[in-house]
């Protein structure tokens, strides 16, 4: 299995009128912690950019349990659970200390830069095999 | 069961460097097309919270089936598929002229400004009733 | 002089946690404005992007004279005071009713997708033109 | 003279469609640079809020003279030109490596919740005061 941890520190931007943090903002997160365990793992996705190999969500699901506020430190505890093939499916569980904030689950495939679905980049299978 | 439609335009800052929309930009519409369909039910939410009665999403859930650009003309079609009670479960198509861009669905419940889940207004109640 | 009008609806998510817009969506509401000018004036902003002529900003300004609410009907008043050759100058009035929220000012040239600046395409120039 | 200097690394969901980041990011990066200012100086800016003092922008200037792009590693550097009293005036210069991305100027002055204009926070001018 793949796990990475990433923090953010809430932007004022990021909240709305209710004073929290507007729920569309936890999608961004979950990209930002998909960069940083892409970079953990030795590949990072702009390297994967440079071979005409985009990665796409084809799926987002959030489960918000407990709001986020203005100034929070939020952990984003990021697992692949299984060794992805043509399909990558990514789980997080987002934290402020120990509370549980959301659930998350997303899925990818990829595609090139003209959007034609193709086939993931040998680098990327064989780095992704490593860990599984 | 409750039907509405809503229109948008993409921005321009809703686009990423893939050229295509950003996915987190699909959860905003959704709530633009929340909005709209309660002024469209005769239930203005400004007016739900003035009555100190907030309708945060507890789970969203999108997944995209073709890319939307810069200028697109978008039109969400939203549903209600049962009649609301404690929770509210919306879904939603987005179109691009014919072409099914994505699928979603939310799910929300009520709260007051102090984050305390609450009963849903009792005028809240009748209007949906009305409507199954 | 060249005169546009533009109407918004405020998001949800354009608040923040003062209860009020986020001071940075009025920039996008400029870019918006802008968007709608030059359909107004037969140019429409995807056509010029065939022509691989980028227009993007190079200095905004904003005065923040009152703050805009969810929901708040906005209208942008924009205004290209003379008329642009190598550079253009935009100006906005951005009211809800007869409320005067903010000033602003941007400046623009042309570019194209490496980056590079190039003259502004001769159809832009000629519509321009027309019009002073 | 007050200096801080914040980093941050550019996400995905700040991209445009011209490959670049959207010029509108730079604004909520300005944002960031004041909130770490504030904690360099002792003083919080949620501890300000805790105390009904808020502090909008009264006018934004920025002048973009490099785009910035996806993960690149964005240094932000604030000065505070001179001792704020009613108002304060911060300056910035965004940097990449040793390109200068853009410089910006903001204009600050002291609201409460109600949005009614308040003189600054005494602990505000005392902080302030020992940097000049």
């Amino acid at each position: 299995m793949i796990e990475s941890e990433s923090q953010i520190r809430v932007r004022y931007v990021e909240t709305d009128a209710m004073g929290i943090v507007h729920h569309s903002n936890f999608v961004n997160w979950l990209e930002l912690a998909r960069i940083e365990m892409m970079d953990n793992i030795g590949l990072p996705y702009v390297e994967l950019e440079k071979q005409d190999a985009l990665m796409p969500v084809l799926e987002v699901y959030i489960k918000f349990l407990s709001p986020a506020y203005f100034d929070d430190r939020i952990t984003i505890k990021l697992f692949v659970p299984e060794c992805p093939n043509a399909r990558c499916i990514v789980e997080y569980k987002i934290f402020r200390g120990t509370t549980l904030l959301a659930e998350a689950k997303t899925l990818h495939a990829f595609i090139n830069r003209k959007g034609r679905p193709i086939k993931p980049p040998s680098i990327f299978l064989e780095t992704m095999k490593s860990f599984f």
